[in-house]
């Protein structure tokens, strides 16, 4: 018996459809019937994270919450959440529901170990970096995170909210690609997208670069943690 | 204050993924916050529709309807499926819950005729061709419907099982362009694509020809009915 995948989203709304496709597309399945049942929340009223975590703004963990509950409630026997910022109210969410929540962080830096990265780059938000979550997850299993200077971060988040979350279909990256070949130059063999918008933005905005998207690690750890196979891509 | 969206989802799963993103990508909103609650039962244990229209197989109304309860439940002020077959058992669906279930098929042709279409041409499971709900709505208000002749219908039931279903990443699609071909010379001004998959084919699989997508107008009626503003379009 197949496990249902329950979907803490909304952080942001395309991030999380990103989610829900790649666990479909990666899923070993010929029929709807073989396929894993997701249930989402697209749950818009939890506040941003970045501005909770950093400039004093509403605390994003009650609504959050009150998605994790619904859908254990609802049967989900695990719970993913599409948002590396939000990664730093993990634990109070773990500790409301007694079905597991998902690790990006941890999955991603497993992911890096397993390919040999010794030294990565990371792009996220402000907010994700000062809290120093990928630095502590990935200094752990030994790996050194490099990120960009203070220009280069400014041109990161403005590539997240004023690109991608305002839905824009083109921008000039010159900005963020210039921020990766520097980490690069430092060593960086791998740049982590970091933020759950950055999959996107890569992909629409044509960024070309190693690169490693957290939201596929999470997809494909799900689907292994629900029962499902993962499908050979080509 | 903005009401929140249901999808009864899982008929297929791709097609849920779709009108999500439909959604979110027509919804005027600069921030996460701004966009609509989404909550989503990706319910692959509903049974397939054709086969229960069609060939005696098991009754999908039950789980559709156990769906709905637990999406009204949870806050959905709507509910919308992106199943053209399924919409067989829409009546059963909307008598089980108080919140409204659209109708695709209603929008759909309601779209036809505001875009002064007298005649057009309807790709879809056979399931949907034979119970002949399109043809009943469309006829109302007063649209002629062609359908595809055996052969024509073989090679779209094909399509949609063995292509996008099974996730085929390319297809030849000849023999569906070619039944096109001749509803289009019998008189089709437009291609209804009757099956929420074959948005997705003609994407995926590069369909070119003037159609209308059932899934679109779902999704912008969705956003309307539930306050927000659709997002012109470049």
């Amino acid at each position: 018996m197949k496990k249902t995948i329950g979907i803490i989203g909304g952080m942001g709304p395309l991030a999380t459809a990103d989610l829900f496709r790649k666990i479909i597309l990666h899923t070993e399945a010929r029929s709807d019937q073989a396929h894993l049942r997701v249930l989402i929340d697209n749950n818009t009223n939890i506040p941003d994270r970045t501005a909770a975590l950093l400039h004093g703004g509403a605390d994003p963990a009650p609504e959050m919450i009150r998605s994790a509950r619904w859908l254990e409630q609802g049967g989900a026997d695990l719970l993913i959440m599409p948002c590396n910022t939000a990664h730093n109210f993990r634990a109070q969410v773990q500790a409301a529901v007694s079905v597991p929540v998902l690790d990006m962080i941890q999955l991603t830096c497993d992911a890096l170990k397993a390919q040999g990265v010794v030294c990565a780059g990371l792009l996220a938000t402000t907010g994700t970096i000062q809290t120093g979550i990928y630095q502590r997850v990935c200094g752990a299993s030994g790996i050194r995170l490099l990120t960009p200077d203070g220009e280069g971060q400014t041109a990161v988040m403005e590539m997240i909210y004023s690109g991608v979350k305002a839905g824009l279909e083109t921008y000039d990256t010159s900005a963020v690609q210039q921020a990766v070949a520097q980490m690069q130059t430092d060593g960086a063999q791998k740049i982590v997208l970091g933020c759950t918008e950055l999959p996107l933005a890569a992909e629409q905005y044509g960024l070309r670069f190693p690169s490693i998207d957290p939201t596929l690690e999470l997809a494909l750890a799900a689907i292994r943690a629900a029962g499902a196979t993962v499908r050979p891509q080509n």
